[in-house]
C-alpha cells in the first residue's frame, strides 16, 4: 500500500500500489472532473504532482496529447492516467475542482394549460363501526363507504395498507382520509388530510436532476429544486456510464442508488420548503432521457448502448417507490414516462406533452439540444422525430478551456471588426473558462467579422495580436492571463471550432433529414421551439449565424426552458395527460439517422458555415451588416 | 443463569433462574405437546423431575387442579408452570411427547369436474431480432408477438421479469417461453419450458398444512404432502396463538415466518417428488381459516379475536410469492380465497367451491368439524353459513386421555352390553391415548348400551368393574395399565364426556339454528356432507347417537375429505372457479351464533343426548337394538 495526500484538501489516503490518483482521490470522498469517466480522452481530470521524487507511472499517449510541456514541467498529470508506487502528494487545481454553484438553473418552463384531473385522489370517508349486526371486514367496510363518496368500481388495496387498516381506523375512530392512485387504495389517514395531497415531478438529466412538489388539490407547483447528477463522478457523458453499467449488476446498482439517494435528498428539501411530509407524496412522475430512465429504473442498458440501440422497455412503467427506495408514502407509486428510443427519452415525450407539439395543424420544430439533440419536426397528422449525436461540445466537454455553465465560466462574448474581445462571466470572479453558449458566441462572431473562413479555419494573414500559432496550432485568446483566476490564456483553437462545428453539423443535419422525409423546408415551419436549460442561455442569432437552428425570423423561435419537468407536472394533474404522452410516444415516428440514406450528404453540407446551401440562410445573412 | 438438562434427548440448555420448564424446553429446541399456549389450562405438558432436590417453584393452582396426588410424589410438574431456581434434570414423559407420525392423512377429497382455464397461461413465443430498421424496445417487441398467439388486449409486466428481459430473450436467441398471470407477464424463460408450468395450492390448517403441486397443463395433482402447523409450539388452538400474536408486530412476524417456512420446505418436497424445479411455480393458491388466513398474509389478528370478530379482509388478496417470501418462480403471485366471517374462512368458501353446494336447487347441510365447526345450510336460492364453538374435545384435547390421531392413540371402540370393550389402536404399538373419533364412540357405545343417562352421568347403581370414582370423579376404564404403553389405565370420566356432550352441543345447535332460519327442517335435507379430516374418522353412526349430526339415513351423509385444498386446486385450475368463489364469499349469508334470540334455547336443548326433543332423531333410535 501507498499513501496518497491529497491538497488542498489535507486528505490522506492509502490505495494499492499501481492504483491510478483518480482512484485515490474518489476514494477519499473527493471530487474531480472527469468528463470521459477516467479514460484519458477528456483531459479535465489535471492533478500536480508535488512530492516531485514520487515514484509515479510514465506519462501515457493520452497524457502526452493532453498536456503541453509547460505543464509537464509544471508537474502536471492526469489523475486517471498517473498510476502511484510510492507515497505521494498532489495538488489538484481550482480548474480540476467540480463546482456545484450554477448559473441560472432552469427548473421551470413553459407548459400548456391542463384540466385538474388527478390519478391520485384523497376522499374523506365515515365508517359505520363494525357490530355484531354489522361484521363486515374491515377493508370490505372501507371499500362499500369509499364507493358512496368516489366514482369507482372495482378497487384493489396496496398490501401495506392493509397491514395498518385495523388499527388505523379504530385509532381513527372510524372517520379517515382515503388516497386512490387510479382504483387501488394506497394509503388511509386518521382524520381529514384533505389539504394535504402530493406528487413529486423529476427530471432525471444527465447533468441535473430537477425537483418539482406539486400540490395535486390544488394544481400548484410549491417547491422547485435541483441537484447534480451525482452520476458525474462516473463520466460527464451517457455512454461512459453505460460503458460502466455495462461491466457488472453492481455497477448498474451504483448508478442506480446514487440517483435514488439523490432524489431522496431533494424530495426531503422540497418537503422541508414548504414544510410538507413526506408521507402525503403519494406519486412519483419520473422523465430521463433513455439512460437515464433505465438507471433509475435498475434496467440494463447494455443493449441501448450499442446498435440497434434498444430499450429493455418503451411504454409508461409503474413501480411501488418502496420498491425503488425513493421516500414518499408507503403506498405510493413511481411512473416513468414512456420513451421512444434509445436515444429519445421519457424527456422528449415530457418535451412534446409540455408544449403540445402533437396538437398543433401547423408544422413545428421541437429541439432539446444536448450530448444528444432530440429533434421532432411536423405538426398532428404525422410527427418525426430523431436523435443527433451533437456531441459534449455545445457544454464545454472536448474544449481545451470549455467549462460547464457555473461560477468563473465565460458566459457571453461578442468580438469587433478589430478583433478585440469582449466577454461577461457567470458570477463574480475571474474567469476560469469558457461555456456553451460562449463558444458559440466566438465561432459566430470570428465568422462575422471574417476571422474564420466557412470551414472554420483562421484567415492567418490577419495580424491581430490575439491570434497566434500554439502547442496545439491555431489559436484565439478570449482572455489573457492576468485576467483569468489560473493566470493562464483562455483561448480558443481552431480544434475547438471544428468540434462546435461537428455539433452544429449533427443537429442541423437531423432538421434537414426530418425535413425532407416530411416533404417540408424551412419556410413551412410556423415555429422553431427550443427547449432544454442550454437552449435557454444561447443567442439566437449566433446559433443561426452559424447554422445550428434553421434560418427563421426571430419572432419564430420561442425558449420554452425546461418542458420536460413540465410535461411530468402534466402528468400528476391530468390522467388525460398521462394518456397523452403513451399517445405521443406511440404516435412520433422515430428516424434513425445513422440508418438514412441522406443523412452523411447532409451532414457533409452542414460541416459549412452557415451551410453548404447559403440560399437557407438568406435571410440571416441579408442581417450581418458586413 | 442455571442449567436445565432434559431426557431422554441428553440435551443441556442454560436459562435465567425463575425460567419456565416449557421455556427451558423450546429453548433447548425440543417439543412438548402444550395445547393451551403456555396458560397452565390445558394440563398436556408434563414433566418428571429427576434431580429431587433442585430448587423449583411451589406447585401452582393449575397444577394442584391438573395433577393427581400420586403424580406429584412421582415428581411430575406442568412445563410450563414450574420455575427452575437452580439446576435441574428433567424428563419429558412420552405422552407429552409431540409426535409427528400421522395415522391416515386426508390430503384429498371430492372436487367437482372442472374445465381447464387456468389464469396462468404459457406460451411459446418466437420474436423477431432488433435492427436498424425495427428498433422496438424489448419489451413492446415481446408484446406484440405474444399478442399474436395469445388472446390478450392490455398486458403489464412484472418489474423483476423486466429487468431480466434484455439478457433472457437475447440468451434464448429470441425464441422463448412467456408465462401470463392474467393480463401480467410474470416471466420470461428461453427456449420452450411449455410442458413445466406449476401451481401450488396450500391449505393451512391450524393443526396440518397440506400442499399440492398441481400441472397447469394437464390439470393432474402431481404431488401431495404435508407438515404439522409449527404453530402448535404457540398452542394449539386458534385463540391461544391470536393472544401471542396480538401482543406485539414481532410476535405476529414470528406466526407468519413459520407458515412460510413450513410451506417453503413442502414446496420443495413436492417439487422433488415429481424432479419440478421451484422456478416453474408461477401460482399459490392459499386457503385457511381466517386466523391462519391472516397470520400467513401477516394482518393483525387484534380485532378477529374479540367482538364482533372483524376480519381485515373478506374479498380474495393477491400479493407476489417474492414479497410474502414464498419459494417459487421470481414473478409468482400468491392469491389468498375470500373469507366470509371471522370464523368462516378461505377454507369453508373452498369446501363450498368443491362440493358445489351454491349450485344445487336441493337443500344441503356441509359440516367441516373442528375447534370451530363451519356449518352450511341451504341451496342456490339461499346458502347460510355460521361458525360453532365446538371446542378441541371432538380432537382428543381437554379430555383427560386425549390425543391427536396420531400414533399410539385409541381410534375405535366398541362396548358391550356386559360393558366390555373392544378397541383398535393406530400403529403397531400400545395405546398411549384416545382420540377424536374413538371419545364419540365411546359416549355413543355407553349411550346405546344404557351405562349412561341422556345427560352423559354414570349410572352408578351398575356394577361393572370398569366403572369406578377415580380422582377426578366417576369414570369409565378403556384400557388397563398392563395393555397400555404408559403402564397406566387409560380412562374416560363424566367431565370427560360432558366435554363431548358440550362440543356436539354446540355443532347441532348451530345446525338447528340455521335450519329455523331457512325455514327448513331435517326432513327437507337431502344430503349431510361432511368435510375435513376429522370428518373422515368419525363413525357415522355413533354421530348420529349422541346427537351430532342430524338424524338422515345413511346414504344421505357423504364424507367428501379434504375439500378445502381441492377448492384450492380448482381455482388453480380455473379462472371461473375463482370467480366463483368470490361469488361464494358474497352470496353466502353469515349467521352471528351468540346474536341469534334462539341460539340459547337451541344450545340447552341439545344438550341431552340425543336431543331433548327426541322425535328428531327417531330414526336413529329406531335402529338401536335395545
Amino acid at each position: 500500500m501507498v499513501l496518497v495526500a491529497i491538497e488542498p484538501y489535507g486528505s490522506r489516503v492509502e490505495v494499492s500500489e499501481g492504483s491510478t490518483l483518480l482512484h485515490a482521490i474518489r476514494l477519499a470522498g473527493l471530487s474531480i472532473t472527469s468528463l470521459c469517466g477516467g479514460f484519458g480522452l477528456c483531459g479535465k481530470c489535471r492533478v500536480v504532482v508535488i512530492s516531485r521524487s514520487s515514484k509515479l507511472s510514465e506519462l501515457s499517449q493520452s497524457e502526452v496529447r493532453r498536456l503541453n510541456d509547460s505543464e509537464v514541467k509544471a508537474g502536471y498529470r492526469l489523475a486517471c492516467q498517473a498510476r502511484v508506487f510510492s507515497d505521494v502528494t498532489i495538488y489538484i487545481p481550482v480548474e480540476s475542482r467540480v463546482r456545484v454553484k450554477d448559473r441560472k438553473a432552469v427548473t421551470r418552463g413553459f407548459m400548456r394549460e391542463v384540466k385538474l384531473k388527478p390519478l391520485v385522489r384523497k376522499f374523506k370517508v365515515q365508517l359505520p363501526p363494525p357490530s355484531l349486526r354489522d361484521q363486515r371486514p374491515d377493508l370490505d367496510r372501507l371499500i362499500d363507504s369509499l364507493k358512496a363518496v368516489a366514482e369507482v368500481s372495482e378497487v384493489v388495496v396496496d398490501y401495506e395498507s392493509l397491514k395498518n387498516l385495523p388499527t388505523t381506523l379504530r385509532e381513527a375512530n372510524w372517520s379517515i382520509s382515503c388516497v386512490l392512485h387510479g382504483r387501488e387504495v394506497v394509503s388511509v389517514e386518521p382524520g381529514n388530510t384533505f389539504s394535504e395531497s402530493y406528487g413529486v415531478a423529476v427530471d432525471v438529466g444527465t447533468s441535473k436532476i430537477v425537483i418539482h412538489l406539486v400540490d395535486l388539490t390544488t394544481g400548484e407547483i410549491r417547491a422547485v429544486d435541483l441537484a447534480e447528477n451525482p452520476q458525474l463522478a462516473y463520466g460527464e457523458d451517457i455512454v461512459s456510464r453505460m460503458t460502466f453499467a455495462n461491466v457488472s449488476e453492481d455497477n448498474l446498482r451504483i448508478l442506480q442508488l446514487l440517483l435514488i439517494n439523490s432524489i431522496n435528498e431533494l424530495v426531503e428539501r422540497v418537503c422541508k420548503q414548504v414544510g410538507a411530509s413526506v408521507d402525503r407524496i403519494y406519486e412519483i412522475i419520473v422523465v430521463g432521457n433513455t439512460a437515464m430512465h433505465h438507471f433509475l429504473l435498475g434496467l440494463k442498458t447494455k443493449h441501448l448502448s450499442a446498435s440497434p440501440f434498444t430499450p429493455v422497455v418503451g411504454r409508461s412503467i409503474s413501480i411501488k417507490a418502496r420498491d425503488l427506495g425513493i421516500k414518499s408514502n408507503i403506498g405510493a407509486v413511481v411512473t416513468a414516462l414512456p420513451v421512444i428510443a434509445g436515444f429519445v427519452g421519457a424527456d422528449a415525450v415530457a418535451d412534446a406533452l409540455a408544449t403540445g407539439i402533437l396538437s398543433r395543424e401547423d408544422n413545428v420544430i421541437l429541439l432539446d439540444i444536448g450530448t444528444n439533440t432530440e429533434i421532432f419536426v411536423g405538426n398532428s397528422e404525422r410527427m418525426l422525430v430523431c436523435s443527433a449525436p451533437s456531441g459534449p461540445a455545445l457544454e464545454g466537454a472536448h474544449i481545451r478551456h470549455g467549462m460547464k455553465a457555473i461560477n468563473g465560466a465565460i458566459e457571453e462574448v461578442s468580438i469587433s471588426s478589430e478583433g478585440e474581445v469582449e466577454y461577461s462571466v457567470i458570477g463574480d470572479v475571474k474567469p476560469r473558462g469558457i461555456c456553451g453558449s460562449a463558444i458559440i458566441d466566438v465561432v459566430a462572431e470570428l465568422y462575422r467579422n471574417n476571422l474564420i473562413d466557412s470551414r472554420g479555419r483562421f484567415r492567418k494573414n490577419l495580424e491581430l495580436k490575439r491570434l497566434r500559432r500554439g502547442v496545439n496550432g491555431w489559436e484565439y485568446v478570449i482572455a489573457w492571463s492576468d485576467e483569468t483566476s489560473m493566470g493562464k490564456d483562455i483561448v480558443v483553437s481552431e480544434k475547438d471550432i471544428n468540434e462546435v462545428i461537428l455539433a452544429k453539423a449533427a443537429i442541423y443535419s437531423g432538421i434537414s433529414v426530418l425535413l425532407r422525409r416530411r416533404g417540408l423546408s424551412e419556410r413551412d415551419i410556423s415555429e422553431v421551439i427550443v427547449a432544454g436549460s442550454f437552449g435557454t442561455h444561447i443567442n439566437p442569432f449566433s446559433a443561426k449565424i452559424i447554422g445550428i437552428i434553421p434560418d427563421v425570423p426571430d419572432n419564430k423561435v420561442k425558449f420554452v426552458g425546461n418542458t420536460a419537468i413540465m410535461g411530468a407536472d402534466m402528468a400528476l394533474l391530468s390522467v388525460d395527460s398521462r394518456s397523452e404522452a403513451e399517445r405521443i410516444a406511440r404516435a412520433v415516428e422515430y428516424v434513425e439517422l445513422s440508418a438514412d440514406p441522406y443523412f452523411n450528404e447532409e451532414f457533409l453540407s452542414a460541416l459549412i458555415i452557415p451551410h453548404k446551401n447559403e440560399e437557407r440562410f438568406a435571410l440571416t445573412k441579408s442581417l450581418l451588416i458586413k
